[in-house]
């Protein structure tokens, strides 16, 4: 990809999408782009983490170790964020996220994440939202998972 | 409490922990006041929300409809946060807060929120660490009973 065509897939971004240009490019020039072939790790339940990872093409999934071994939780793909909760948290990767198929991502450094959301606001909102509608969907299945096993 | 007491309530309250005090006597000065008996409802999932709750004090607790009825899933103390779901996501309340004790919080509208996230980044980042340990807490719940109902 070209520094252009890499724009426009940042702007097809949510957490990035009300950005303006010259921002945009900055982010395609210093950002760096990671490719993960399939089977690959972008990271490691358990392993320090210092980035988190927008997927701007293919498909990873999310695994959690479990004592019968990794049970895959959650897919991503374009336009999905992975790796905030390390960032944030300062805790171990709470997942390993793997390539499904080949994957492309930005890699977006903690010092990165911090100076981007002081600076963007906008960005800082979107990720809250898509944080919120996590909540919200984990609780509903654990509503559902609760209910089940009181009528079972 | 007076204005000084508030400012030191809320300087105690994370998302606001790192606010400069003239700030803080603004949203102390702005910010709505309100105080719920023991029983009585904060917001009540299905209805449409405009503003979320940082609890000062007292416990309030989060209850979930389900077709047995409403089952508590969350307790909340001085200095959480709730409602911020409907705000961000423009949903109806995903759950009932009700008040187990005389609560007493702080009501943030939405266009305050953005307002404070806007002008303060720091509000954004704990506020998006605080989501992202619910996240955090709600999967491993989840995987739990999911491993506990493949074990039985």
């Amino acid at each position: 990809m070209n520094l252009n065509e890499e724009v426009e897939v940042l702007k097809g971004v949510p957490i990035f999408s009300k950005m303006e240009l010259a921002r945009l490019k900055l982010i395609a020039f210093t950002g760096e782009r990671m490719t993960y072939l399939e089977g690959q790790e972008l990271c490691h339940q358990g392993d320090p983490g210092d980035a988190m990872y927008v997927i701007l093409g293919g498909v990873a999934e999310v695994l959690i170790d479990t004592p019968a071994g990794p049970i895959p939780v959650a897919e991503l793909r374009k336009n999905n964020f992975v790796g905030e909760t390390a960032i944030l948290c300062d805790v171990p990767r709470t997942a390993t996220v793997k390539a499904r198929e080949p994957v492309v991502t930005l890699k977006i450094t903690k010092d990165m994440f911090y100076r981007l959301v002081a600076e963007f606001p906008q960005m800082a909102i979107e990720i809250m939202r898509e944080l919120a509608h996590r909540v919200d969907d984990t609780n509903k299945k654990l509503e559902e998972l609760t209910a089940a096993n009181r009528a079972a």
